[in-house]
């Protein structure tokens, strides 16, 4: 009889520029840890089509294929097996369910039937797929902090990006994780990273949270 | 130890107005066999939202959306648990992949993004959900027969369906089961049903296939 165990599932989750990236990297040293990083380059080579610019470019035509295609590509990751004790994610399909197609909706970039076709589809995969977290990593932080720190990082996908964009994100992160809109099945560690912190500032702060971030201290 | 006995799964497939639900009727009455028409109603009521009208009415702006839906309410079907030994669907899956998709892509109703995003969420159901069919009954038919058949039914949703769009199916349907452009993984069963028969003539002549249909009799 194989014994599959299951691994310790953290999503990391936060704005544009709130240091997803550099705690992943942090973690990606630890053995017993597999890092998954937000898989963008499936979003940016979709046979040839870089489905994340024309979404950039006309959001009104492309966002519902987009959210189509990250569900799918998050599927994949959030559901394959792995020999590590830990799997961390760069955000999650909670994260897509909860935020982006929540904001999209709202913002009429998705519209109502295009919003209950993957709102049908996260239901079947969430009863279907064991696509469960154990525990969620809030990297909180004021949007104008995370534009400061994005501007200066100058990634060329993030040009673009306003500060009304990243406001608006702020909001529903803080609807889905701290005000609860929706029904939270796993535990929530929340990080403050309100200040304009360096790089290295920011991982001396991740290692004092390094034991709940993998599960080995509860998070209360 | 409970043992999950694996139903015999067969496709009814064919043209608008081929008789695929007169053979699906004609089975209802035999105990062993669960039937299942194609889940129209999920599509007429989307939270709301009459997505195959929309469709009709605007197919380059729906026809993603009502792709994306079609193929989750067949995979509702073609996956759930049965105690019946014989599960009988209206078109499947397999048929929403390689007709309807392959057709709305080459027509231009799906843009070659939408296209791509449709087609490897329909890989990822392949690799991760047994969707997989015993028997493939192909209710084969020229054009022109299910074009009159289908104008004397007179069914309220197929007033705008020209004999264009049949003959474009058609066609559709000998390329993926008789031309076999794609791997066809199951038994096929050809049912010509290019006389105009009426409903009983379609009746007596499922009776004679009855044992194949069922699994009874092997296909050659």
């Amino acid at each position: 009889m194989q014994v599959v165990k299951k691994p310790f599932r953290v999503a990391i989750e936060g704005n544009v520029g709130s240091g997803k990236s550099t705690l992943i990297k942090y973690f990606e040293k630890f053995k017993e840890v597999e890092t998954n990083a937000e898989p963008i380059e499936t979003w940016r080579d979709l046979n040839g089509h870089n489905l994340l610019q024309l979404t950039y470019s006309d959001p009104h035509r492309w966002n519902f294929a987009f959210q189509h295609n990250v569900q799918l590509s998050r599927l994949n990751l959030q559901s394959k097996t792995t020999n590590k004790d830990i799997q961390m994610f760069e955000r999650s399909l909670q994260n897509n369910r909860y935020c982006f197609v929540e904001m999209a909706h709202d913002k009429g970039l998705l519209s109502s039937p295009e919003y209950g076709v993957m709102c049908q589809w996260y239901e079947y995969i969430e009863a279907n797929v064991d696509i469960g977290l154990d525990l969620i990593v809030y990297l909180r932080s004021l949007p104008d902090i995370v534009y400061t720190r994005m501007q200066r990082r100058n990634r060329p996908e993030e040009r673009t990006v306003k500060l009304d964009y990243l406001a608006d994100l702020h909001e529903y992160y803080e609807k889905w994780l701290i005000k609860k809109y929706y029904n939270l099945p796993c535990s929530l560690l929340v990080i403050d990273v309100d200040k304009d912190l360096s790089e290295n500032q920011l991982i001396d702060l991740y290692q004092t949270y390094e034991d709940k971030i993998l599960g080995k201290m509860p998070v209360l």
